[in-house]
């Protein structure tokens, strides 16, 4: 399978380098780390096994790579206005567009450019880091959750998730993923956001204090609440399960965090605005991610002000 | 009428000042701007004239102060820890104490120290701040609703206010502090919070993005709400007729967020914290109430943090 990856940050790194170890044939599109890995490969430091690639197939455009049987969409959905422009070459009749990327609204937007029915949704379940150019750092889990943007599994699927599984990657073929994407965002909803609007906090910072824990848990609800609203029934007993399984994380920073720490884009509309925005036409009312959506517009707005000065 | 100022930030400077301009027997109580203001004199600028005042009474201890009739609390909330200590010196038997201090809490706390029935209860409607050491800017306003902590007026509020009223100070004789103070956390608890909570923002800010902007009407309903509950009707016309008066304002930042920038201690529990307890007792539920307090008190924990290294 003829795979190009599309950003080549931690998530593209990452799993992009399992499946090019695997033997597929693997295209990298990257823009800043461009000249770093192509002098000094790209290095993964993972539980799994550290691992230092050299002469990796990584672009400069997506012209040099041409046609390819799947796209890995791994850049932030703040992003995705390029992706027009981005893509085309990529394309033959039967490439499918996987999408990657956190929130809600992914799939739509590349189905409106591109076509409903090449579009496949993938969710990833990982602590990862890019923490310098062509270096990623893999702190624990590595799941992907993969399927059709809306309604069972297909065959086409079914062929990438084994892809994934053949490299290694523990993937799963999910049956329901827009269930599975208000079930991720149950998560980074509050620990995405509250990092950022509780002053640069750690997993470990939100759930040390009961006022602020007591809050991740008041949001997890409210996410639950507006998923129900669209069908999706996630069991309000998850928000404890979360809570301790987010204990044993201790002092990880959120990708939101390290992207408004670092001055970048941060995908307040995928993961705040769009599911408020759903929700409040549902006519489910979400004050806590009200507030929250309406900081995070603030905070990163400033944030980014800053870098561009 | 002999009149302590206790705390000569902006507050009691600011009122202390007229007070003893127009011939009351003022003395002020100076810790960090004692020396400055010996030798310079206190200075404030104001719409209503400026003025520099020079031979200002300012004493270091109670002890040289010595009884008085009228103790003038205008220290933050944060310091109250101090009075037991700091006040009898200043105590005959007939000494009234008036707390300027915002919030919720205060007269409950003098009254258990000094008795209940020493305690007037005042809310100064002002926008000042302390600029430098005996350096006051007065912006705008200057109301002062003075009354009974609880009940209606008694001959010595009405003594007070008459007194504060010949000194040029719009003073007010309230009928109903408990309700005067919700009424102004009604303002305090969103402009305040959010000054801190969205990052260094103004109350023009605030109220140029029309999330932020709901979100502070929101808070304000949830303010009703909660007065509601303990029997203080505000109107729900309120927040639109606050919100439009604060329009006025421009880049004004609240004291609260003088305070946090400055890594001084914030009123968290005074204006978020006890409200938010006093409506959870009466099960009222306020989730933005909630969550905002939840991040102020991270915020300014690590604030301090940062000015006490």
């Amino acid at each position: 399978m003829k795979i190009a990856i599309i950003g080549t940050g931690a998530i593209g790194g990452y799993y992009g380098a399992r499946l090019w170890q695997a033997g597929n044939e693997v295209c990298f599109l990257m823009r800043s780390d461009l000249a770093t890995v192509q002098k000094h490969g790209l290095r993964i430091t993972s539980p799994d096994g550290d691992a230092h690639l050299i002469n990796v197939p990584a672009f400069a455009s997506t012209k040099e790579i041409g046609p390819v049987d799947l796209v890995v969409i791994a850049l932030k959905a703040t992003a995705n206005h390029i992706l027009p422009e981005l893509l085309p070459p990529l394309l033959g009749s039967e490439t499918c567009l996987l999408t990657l990327q956190n929130g809600l609204g992914n799939e739509a937007f590349l189905g409106q450019h591109f076509g409903p029915e090449r579009i496949l949704s993938g969710l990833c379940f990982v602590c990862l880091t890019r923490t310098a150019p062509g270096v990623i750092e893999h702190y624990g889990h590595g799941g992907i959750a993969l399927g059709e943007a809306s309604g069972p599994p297909s065959p086409r699927a079914r062929l990438v998730v084994e892809t994934f599984q053949k490299a290694k990657i523990d993937c799963r073929l999910a049956t329901d993923m827009p269930w599975e994407r208000w079930r991720k965002l149950l998560w980074n909803i509050p620990f995405n956001g509250l990092a950022i609007a509780a002053g640069h906090a750690t997993v470990a910072d939100l759930l040390r204090e009961p006022e602020l824990r007591s809050e991740v848990a008041e949001l997890m609800h409210e996410v639950i609440v507006a998923a129900a609203a669209f069908g999706h029934v996630i069991g309000s007993d998850i928000p404890d399960f979360e809570i301790a399984r987010s204990l044993d994380m201790g002092p990880y920073r959120p990708s939101s965090l390290i992207d408004f720490e670092r001055g970048l884009p941060v995908e307040v509309e995928a993961i705040w605005g769009e599911p408020l925005r759903r929700a409040r036409s549902a006519g489910v009312v979400l004050p806590r991610l009200s507030l929250l959506y309406s900081l995070l517009l603030r905070l990163t707005h400033e944030s980014q002000k800053l870098d561009a000065s």
